[in-house]
């Protein structure tokens, strides 16, 4: 039997010890695996080493070999995290609906974890424990696949793991490495539908398009973020200009930062200048419409493929557009569904841009950077949906949740 | 283009048409359809033969031809069903959580339609309009892909529907039928991500496997049950049987009813004759394992297959075991997580069974039969999801619904 069918079934017997453990058992192991982290410092950074190395010889980029690096902060960082989740409440066992049938039956929906859950990484091996210990807390078991990469990072870190669990009341088999890397087994992952109850893709674009394209396991699809910021014409100017740099600029590599600004005609006129020149004096490279062109001739000018691109980076688009009408279509056709933001003072646009835009999260006078678990107050994050189905925007803890239907009767049969 | 693609284009136009229609608009486009429905009888009835003479020249099986027939009363039906899902209550629009953050920002979760909709199903075409109202009502737009075998009933149906639709507020592009009924087309519904927000087959086992195997759209997957009845030591003999009874033979050809009766070795001893006869007396054909066989040396011997089945027949299988324990073992072993039911009078097997068995709907002292939206009092039903994320159990109006955050601040950004 294969590696990936052996831990899966143990990963399915897992779940059924698992759900037997109290919230207490759970966060004990939580806090153990924290203190083991610390403990085991010197032998995680020894075996990360071995992956800097080996990425610095193959030639890797520089930022894939910085993700790949742990140090002692950011073990610390991890260990407070773990410890962090201990005071989070339990999703798990909640009383969601009572209904009481005029039949007698008495049923209630309650919540339960999901199962198994099939994690697919790249080469970050923070998300080893991140995932693991999200898992743990809610009750699920973890197949965790990362990167070839990152393999002995990701070897010592649940090593690590497996020797805090074996203290705790939790079985050591609820986290699980897939050792074996090849493409031949994430394709196997993919289509696990008799062991895997969701499949939870972590990474860049290519690897989310992967595992959305082919899984026939459920996915919760997190990641690509082309958001936008809308000024309308009776936008405040100075709540604009700070609104749009700090969604740009404030971090601009991850989802929730804006990759494209539509600016109203008339709120253009006055304040684009002001508007353009700040965001290049901050080195954002701008790609602009014609009417700013001609504002700005030695500017790019943006061609279709901008309205479509998540730069990532210190790049920004903008576009003039006639009204919210213009701005809510050039949205829906072109955004991610993630997070998008109108700055104005008319309590009608608004509304139309709340019902109209098709996205995870809207925003009113605010930075679409808000857009995360920790901001919204959950106390962990998953990461975040832009899908419609099970979760949407920021997950919590909830989201790694499921429900069943527990009907007590007195020998009720249907007519 | 396609004839897909250029559908797929006009549903995802009538969502946002749709989506500022107000709740007593789309009820009296539903009042509407069920009118037209009944006023263009005759119509209907005369499209529906030509589909029927087909499938009999065709020499499609007895069983087959009787889903594709409509006659008055099920129309009569269809536009009953109609009228009671408008006094349903609107599952959109509603503030699910309000989160006020330290920083002044004021977020609110509130539920919004999927969007589009992909339904793809057999031989009924009662699905057609089932489907298209239960969309309607909850904001949506549908792609309707029915079998070739129903498309002349389809194409009146959903021309009836246009009708009324043009009569109505709502876009009459919010319900549409892609009548090429190819297996390439069908194929690309399955990758159509950019126009479906999700794709929700209804039928047999095949097609959901086809669908659950090959789209990367997200699917809800619906249906297949193999279902148990666990007679526990301490059950009521009676109500064992009756239910045992109810569950197998009151509509044996549904996903509810159960497939396989476990039995406890001492309530077996002391019981199984007179439920092995009553059941051999209500015309059921029984496959017995070793025990049970040596009792009834003329009764089939159960193989591993039969544990795996679902008949969906008067056949069942029967299977003593040593306690819950092993029941649960066999339950979660080739159950379908879909109702699964314990008799007995002890609180504590119930306990276990409720925290153990994997599955949407567990039954104490009842009959599986009775997982079904309107048994649970949801006065509609999309389909019975086994699956765990988004929707689990019968599905009312808001596995329909997804939901969005929206965000008012006063400038807020991101320190």
């Amino acid at each position: 039997m294969s590696e990936l069918i052996t831990k899966a079934k143990k990963a399915k017997r897992a779940v059924t010890d698992l759900i037997t453990k109290s919230i207490s058992q759970k966060n004990q192991a939580l806090q153990f695996i924290a203190d083991q982290l610390i403990q085991d410092t010197p032998y995680i950074l020894q075996e990360n080493k071995r992956d800097i190395e080996h990425a610095q010889a193959a030639g890797l980029h520089d930022s894939l070999v910085d993700r790949l690096i742990l140090n002692e902060q950011r073990i610390k960082d991890m260990a407070e995290a773990l410890e962090q989740l201990t005071f989070l409440p339990d999703p798990t066992g909640n009383v969601l609906e009572t209904l009481k049938r005029p039949n007698g039956l008495m049923i209630e929906k309650v919540t339960v974890p999901l199962g198994v859950i099939g994690m697919i990484y790249e080469a970050r091996p923070n998300v080893t424990v991140d995932a693991s210990s999200l898992c743990l807390k809610t009750g699920n078991a973890v197949l965790l696949r990362g990167s070839s990469s990152a393999i002995h990072s990701n070897k010592a870190l649940v090593s690590v793991i497996h020797k805090a669990l074996e203290k705790s009341d939790l079985p050591t088999d609820s986290v699980q490495l897939i050792e074996d890397t090849s493409r031949d087994t994430a394709a196997q992952l993919f289509k696990l539908n008799e062991y895997l109850d969701v499949l939870i893709p972590r990474g860049g674009k290519a690897l989310i398009q992967a595992v959305v394209e082919h899984a026939s396991v459920p996915v919760l699809e997190t990641g690509a973020g082309n958001c936008h910021v809308f000024i309308d014409e009776s936008a405040d100017p100075q709540m604009a200009i700070d609104i749009v740099l700090n969604a740009k600029t404030q971090r601009p590599s991850v989802c929730n930062s804006i990759e494209t600004v539509l600016v109203e005609e008339a709120w253009a006129k006055e304040h684009i200048k002001e508007l353009v020149e700040i965001l290049i004096e901050r080195g954002v490279e701008l790609r602009v419409d014609q009417n700013i062109h001609e504002l700005f001739p030695s500017l790019f000018l943006a061609t279709e493929e901008d309205w479509q691109t998540e730069y990532l980076n210190y790049i920004l688009a903008i576009k003039t557009v006639r009204g919210t009408t213009e701005a809510i279509e050039h949205i829906n056709q072109y955004g991610s569904k993630h997070s998008e933001a109108i700055i104005t003072e008319s309590e009608e646009n608004v509304r139309s841009f709340f019902q109209l835009v098709d996205a995870a999260a809207l925003y009113h006078n605010a930075s679409t950077r808000f857009t995360d678990g920790f901001e919204f107050g959950f106390g962990a994050e998953i990461g975040i949906s832009t899908q419609k189905l099970h979760a949407r925007g920021p997950m919590g803890l909830p989201a790694l949740s499921s429900s069943k239907y527990i009907i007590k009767g007195k020998g009720q049969i249907r007519e």
